[in-house]
């Protein structure tokens, strides 16, 4: 997408993506002016262009280059685990933790994909679900190997993703908590609930 | 906060919430225009003033609404049930049931807090921690009792939350799963999970 100019070119998107990220998670997409985008830059607004074509060039950039890397990330941070286990507890991890560090970027993903257009959007799903997919397929390996007992492994991702993600609207770098005691009870949360033996026994009925 | 007038008042009113709710559903608030929105309903921009304050009465009522409905009908929905197990599940039932059928109100609760007044902001975090604290207070019974082991009953609490309210994300009336079994699930992720026995057995390592 961007029409680097000059040797400053680089430098002048990534200032771009920036502020649009701000813009976008303070006000909203629809409300995000080009004029106030490039007075945050500090650039005239007919330069802008060159370096993007249309805002929705630049919200779907903002969106899709956080996809591609959450992929990549999560593919170096289950590279060499084989046990299901263990990749569970590794994504856990990697989820809590890439997204702890990108709570806007997290916000405009969720909030915004109201305002991507026809294409876009379905690349984004699309991107979204190949996400979805490898929790999943962690989660059915589990099962076959007899390891995991999940009622729909479906619809339990959905509900891990959500529950991981939630983290963002409540973590404070400086709170009660850190990073890896919040990474150690959602770790134990999943794995107690959607990870248990068969013969797990029921809550006992006398008090 | 409406300003009632002549007959047609109150209808008027619930017009403006709908279409208010529905513009900034699909727009955000900070891009939403009282003209736009006057238009929607069919009347004069002048005569919203008849009927609301600002555009920021108009968002705080929708939200507040939203969270004193909630309240009420949690404690109705609690309502002589005194074991922590069945509240638990009744508290389940209710949250899933109630946010499932309020997609919109659900979103921008989460998306336009950031739009709220500091004033209107706090009330609104208030309600929401008032909330919270009777879900975590549920789980501090059960522990108290020995029901439950929760390793952080406030975490836990924020786990099942984002968890259940992820629902409204990917739910669809006429999908693979009715209401009652997600709740089914959900129920079951959140109950083995975070209400198990002490004595619940680790997962088995042989494979």
């Amino acid at each position: 997408m961007a029409r680097t100019v000059g040797s400053n070119g680089p430098k002048t998107m990534e200032a771009i993506r920036k502020a649009g990220l701000r813009l976008i998670y303070t006000q909203g997409y629809e409300a995000m002016s080009l004029r106030r985008l490039a007075a945050e830059v500090g650039i005239q607004a007919g330069s802008l262009y060159n370096h993007i074509t249309t805002k929705q060039d630049l919200l779907f950039d903002l969106i899709k280059v956080h996809m591609d890397e959450l992929l990549e990330r999560l593919d170096q941070a289950l590279d060499g685990i084989a046990d299901p286990e263990d990749r569970l507890q590794a994504f856990i991890a990697f989820h809590v933790g890439y997204h702890i560090a990108r709570k806007r970027e997290v916000f405009i993903c969720y909030s915004e994909l109201r305002s991507l257009e026809s294409k876009n959007y379905d690349i984004v799903v699309g991107l979204r679900q190949q996400y979805e997919r490898k929790l999943i397929g962690i989660l059915d390996d589990g099962v076959a190997s007899g390891r995991f007992t999940v009622a729909d492994t479906t619809v339990a991702a959905y509900g891990i993703l959500a529950m991981l993600t939630g983290v963002c609207t409540w973590f404070k770098p400086a709170g009660r908590l850190s990073k890896e005691e919040v990474t150690g009870i959602y770790t134990g949360m999943v794995r107690h609930g959607l990870v248990r033996t068969v013969d797990a026994p029921a809550v006992a009925e006398a008090t």
